[in-house]
This record gives structure tokens, C-alpha cells and sequence, in this order.
């Protein structure tokens, strides 16, 4: 081969890179797990207006920016929210050290396995349950414990990792966004730390994209002066409005594709969808009890109801899970 | 011209481009405003290392977390911060209307340009005067509100525009970072939405890269459900170790750069010292009583005594601005 020939050959594949690039990621098969149907044309009609260059509703690649709630939105929230499992699970890990627990009405019955009482105790005994379980860890402890859990506990129905009980469908969407310039945060009620323990591994989102609740934070523990410590004190509730207040104050901009699954999202859709040019509002509802869990305007857990009306009369997208997704879960990891 | 001909300029071409992407970026001649040094070594020679793949010091693009204070460290804060400027201005435009405001000390002293007493009122009194300036506006307003005082204001001393008041230096190392895949943030005692007003525009700094103290939010004005309104209440004073917090709570990665200028930046400096692998700790140290103003262990305004002490005994990188500068503001515009 001589080098005429080499540099053509060098030259044909430098082209093949450079069409590989230009060919548009938004192509209908980046979401295999979703039917045909309105719902699937309706992200990627939406994806192919903002990121046709020269088209009226382009966006730049700053603005593209898609917030998701995580519980019953990219991972399952039923029968109970995953951080309540994670709660339960800590507090009877750290009970035999803490004999005073005893005397806490929900913490007894939690030990006792009574899970009805648990669940009807007051919400200010099933708060201290979660402060008990989260707090008087410096971050990066609780960092490990979170992961430890996430390694070794299950799924109390379909018996998978609570990380595999994420949805196939958004996974996909999730890929199918990025590749289209997006950057994808994560924006729940779940607690801040407790989310970026597995965010980047399972959503492919990094820590500084995750919002969520917090508790209060101090700086020094006892061994460190320089360790960040988890107070017993909740600082930000992130649901309803607050969703909105939180992603102005770490993002500064309004997202234009917004997706949620339950009211406490419906502050965040609203204001996604009074923004100017090309908006997408999406709802995951859950619709398959054989595959998943169907609930929605009664259910305690994942209420959707006003939003689910609103997306109705505006024509916002409903991800009707029995309907429009051909699988629900990630194949099992053998 | 035949078409092999054709190809084979072209393939130079492409190799050209190649070879221009594949050139360190980190060459001294990216900071030209810093005199040949010490100073400026230690900067080109951490980025050499944490840039150098397979080097023992190397970073991931995603770990190159840089931080800076914006106030004395990116742009001057003498003789007041540039906040208080905007704050007296903006109490002076609105004031016909609130003839009430006589009744405060403050504000009365203020209108009266009676700027001594105003600077010895109580901090209660002054940061009244701050609540004044910012509350009961929306996130929109506000920003339209800096962006115009940032248009039409100037700086007392120098007459120039507060967004030239901004350090050359400082600037260049911005861009210099950025070209090796830093990701930078700013971490300043400024009110977030102040400093998101200008940047992006100024620094290249995009609102998500932004923390700042912040007032209270709430969702909903008298004409907009929707709109986010500043309440007349502080949330976050991000000062000391709340910037440590701060960083957590928005980036939830340790820094592995982070350069202030003062004694509410020691605590982050530490944190970022306090990593593991390679990391830079830098200070401006305001010594150029002729180019800006000297300062450092007794001024009420960025006083820096215990970083100092702790930067010489750590051998953390001190910008001395008068030995290491070469200019401090960039060109005036014509």
C-alpha cells in the first residue's frame, strides 16, 4: 500500500467520524423500550424542534435543560417511598446500641415488626424515624452507608436491588436527552445525599445535578475539624413550590422539558410550561398493576391528581405506563 | 488541481486541526498578565500535573473543580463591596416614593449623603438597608434591575464601570483553567442573584456555577403565580464554613482549586487542602496601594490575618499583586 493510498484510506475514515457525528442523535430507535404511539412521537417531535439549528424553536445547548423527580418518576415508589425501606433498615442495623429507642413509640413498633402502627404513626414519629437514620453522619459516611445499602438490600416484592427497579423507558430517555445536549437534572422530595449515592452509577448524573431535601449541615465532627456533619434538623423541604425555588437557586434557569409523576411535581411542570418558546411537560402514570403498581388520584404515596387534569387540558404528555412502555424494568443482571 | 492533490490538502488540514487540539493549552503564555515567577509557576505546574494523563497527579476532567471568591479575589472590594454601592444607589432611586424611609436612621443619613454615619450605623441598621435593595422584587426583576445599575453605574475612584473593576489576572486564569477542563464556580459572600447578573457576561461563569448567600423565596407575586419573589429575610449568609456547606449542598465534590482572598474563604481553602491528590490553595493579597488599594490584616473590608499566616506556613500560592501582576485591570473600553 503506498501512502497515497494509506492517507485515502486515513482520509475516508476521518470522513465516516465526522458523518457518525453529524448524523442526528435524535432518531426514533434511542427509545426501544417505549410503543409507538403519541407519547414516544411527542419527545422526540419535541427533541427534533429544539435542536433543529436555524428552526423557529431551537434552543442552545445552555438552555436544554431537563429536570426529572426521581421517586415513581425514574425509579418505582411502591409500596413505600425506597428511602423509608433505607430508614427502617438503618435504625434496625443501629438499634441493640441505642437501648433509649425504645421508649419512641414508632421505633418500638418498627423493631416489633408491627408495620401497620409504623405506618399510622404521626408524622412528626415517622419524621424522627428518618432523622434518626440520616442525621450525626458527616457526608461522607453517610455516603458509604447509603451505597452499603443500596449493595445489599432488596426489593421487598420483586426481591431486585432498589436500583433495578428503576424504569427502562427513562434510562432511555434520559441517554436519548443527553445525546441531544441536554444536561439532566434530578429535582425530589428524596434527600440530597441519599440521591447522589447511586445517581451518577444507575442515572448517569452527576452530584452536582441532583437537588433534593436537606437537612441542615455544620462543618467539624469530632475527629475532623474539616468534615461536613448531618444535623437532626430538616433545611429544605423539596416538594410543591419549593421544587421551584430550589432549581433557581442551583440551576438560575427554567427548565424547558420538566417530567414528574404526582402533584408535588405539578409547581415545577406549571412553571416549566409558563416559559417562552418550545416546552415540554411530561407525567409518568402508573397504570400497570400487573407489571408495576396503578395508582393515581387516591393513593397516599404518589397522589396525581390536579396534575394529571391540568396535563389533560393543556396537552402535556402522559407516559400511560401500560400503554405506552413495552418494558417497565431493566433486564435483571445475571 | 487533481482530486488526489485535493484530498491530501485536505488531510493536512484535518491532521493540522488535530495537532492544534492536541497542544497542552496549559502554556505559560496564556497568562500574560502575571509576571515570570513563583507565583505564576505554581499555577501552570498544577494544571501541567493534574492535566498530564498517566501522570501520578492526574485528575478526571470531572474532579477539576475549581472555586473563587468573587469579592477582592475576582474583582476589587474597596473602598465597599460593590453590593453596598448598589444597594445606596438603589435606595436613593426609590426613596421619593417611601417617604417613610425617613424614619430610618440609615436611610435618612443615606439620602442626606451623609455617608459617615451610614458606615458607622449598626449592622442591623445596614443590613436593613440591603433587605431595602433586594426584597420584594421577583428573580426576573432583579436581574433586569444589577443588569441595568451594571450598565450605568460607576465606580467612585476609578470612574470606570464596577465590571471593569475586575482583575486581568484573575480573568486569564479563568480562561486558562477552562481550557483544561476545569469547571468553575464561584463562591462568594454576594448575593446570588446580584452576581448571577453579570457572570456569565464578565467571567464566563454560567448561573448554575454560581453560589451566593441567599434571602428567603416564595413562589407567587401580586400578578404572577408563578414568578419567584425575594422575601425580606436571609437564608444563607455563605461565608466561612457555610461556604463549605454551600459547595456541598450545590457541587457535592471537594475542589481541588480554590482561590480567595480573605479570611471568609480560610475555610474552604482548608477543605480544599484537606483533600486527597494534588490540590491548589491561592490568595490575593491586596499589596499595590498605587495600581489598587494595600490591605490585608486590619481592614474591616476582606481582612486577611489567619489565611495569610496559615498560606506562608503551608506554602499555599500567594498572588502578591503588586511583585506578580503585571497589570491588574484589563484595558479600558473605548
Amino acid at each position: 500500500m503506498n501512502s497515497v493510498h494509506r492517507s485515502r484510506i486515513f482520509l475516508g475514515f476521518l470522513l465516516l467520524l465526522t458523518l457518525a457525528w453529524t448524523v442526528p442523535a435524535h432518531s426514533a430507535d434511542a427509545l426501544p423500550s417505549w410503543n409507538e404511539g403519541a407519547t414516544k412521537q411527542s419527545i422526540v417531535s419535541f427533541v427534533e424542534r429544539v435542536t433543529t439549528q436555524g428552526g423557529k424553536d431551537y434552543v442552545a445547548p445552555s438552555e436544554r435543560i431537563a429536570v426529572f423527580d426521581n421517586d415513581g418518576t425514574l425509579w418505582s415508589e411502591q409500596p413505600l417511598y425506597f428511602q423509608l425501606f433505607f430508614t427502617f433498615e438503618r435504625i434496625r442495623a443501629l438499634a441493640p446500641q441505642h437501648p433509649e429507642w425504645q421508649e419512641k413509640p414508632a421505633v418500638k413498633a418498627l423493631l416489633a415488626g408491627d408495620m401497620k402502627t409504623v405506618m399510622t404513626s404521626s408524622e412528626r414519629d415517622l419524621f424522627e424515624l428518618v432523622v434518626i437514620a440520616h442525621a450525626g453522619n458527616t457526608t461522607e459516611e453517610f455516603n458509604k452507608i447509603v451505597s452499603d445499602w443500596v449493595a445489599s438490600s432488596r426489593h421487598p416484592k420483586s426481591k431486585r436491588p432498589f436500583t433495578e427497579m428503576v424504569f427502562q423507558p427513562m434510562l432511555e430517555l434520559l441517554s436519548f436527552l443527553r445525546a441531544n445536549g441536554f444536561k439532566i437534572y434530578i429535582c425530589s422530595g428524596g434527600d440530597l445525599d441519599f440521591m447522589r449515592a447511586f445517581a451518577e452509577r444507575v442515572y448517569g448524573v452527576p452530584p452536582e445535578q441532583v437537588i433534593g431535601s436537606t437537612f441542615k449541615y455544620s462543618l467539624g465532627s469530632a475527629t475532623d475539624p474539616l468534615a461536613i456533619v448531618i444535623q437532626p434538623k430538616l433545611d429544605v423541604i423539596n416538594d410543591n413550590d419549593m421544587k421551584v425555588v430550589s432549581i433557581h437557586r442551583v440551576i438560575g434557569r427554567r427548565p424547558i422539558f420538566t417530567f414528574g409523576n404526582s402533584d408535588g411535581d405539578h409547581a415545577m411542570l406549571r412553571w416549566t410550561a409558563a416559559g417562552s418558546g418550545a416546552r415540554f411537560m411530561g407525567l409518568v402514570h402508573h397504570t400497570d398493576g400487573e407489571r408495576e403498581v396503578a395508582y393515581d388520584r387516591e393513593s397516599k404515596i404518589g397522589k396525581l391528581d390536579k396534575a394529571l387534569d391540568e396535563a389533560i387540558a393543556k396537552g402535556w404528555t402522559v407516559a400511560d405506563m401500560k400503554r405506552d412502555w413495552r418494558d417497565v424494568f431493566p433486564p435483571e443482571k445475571k
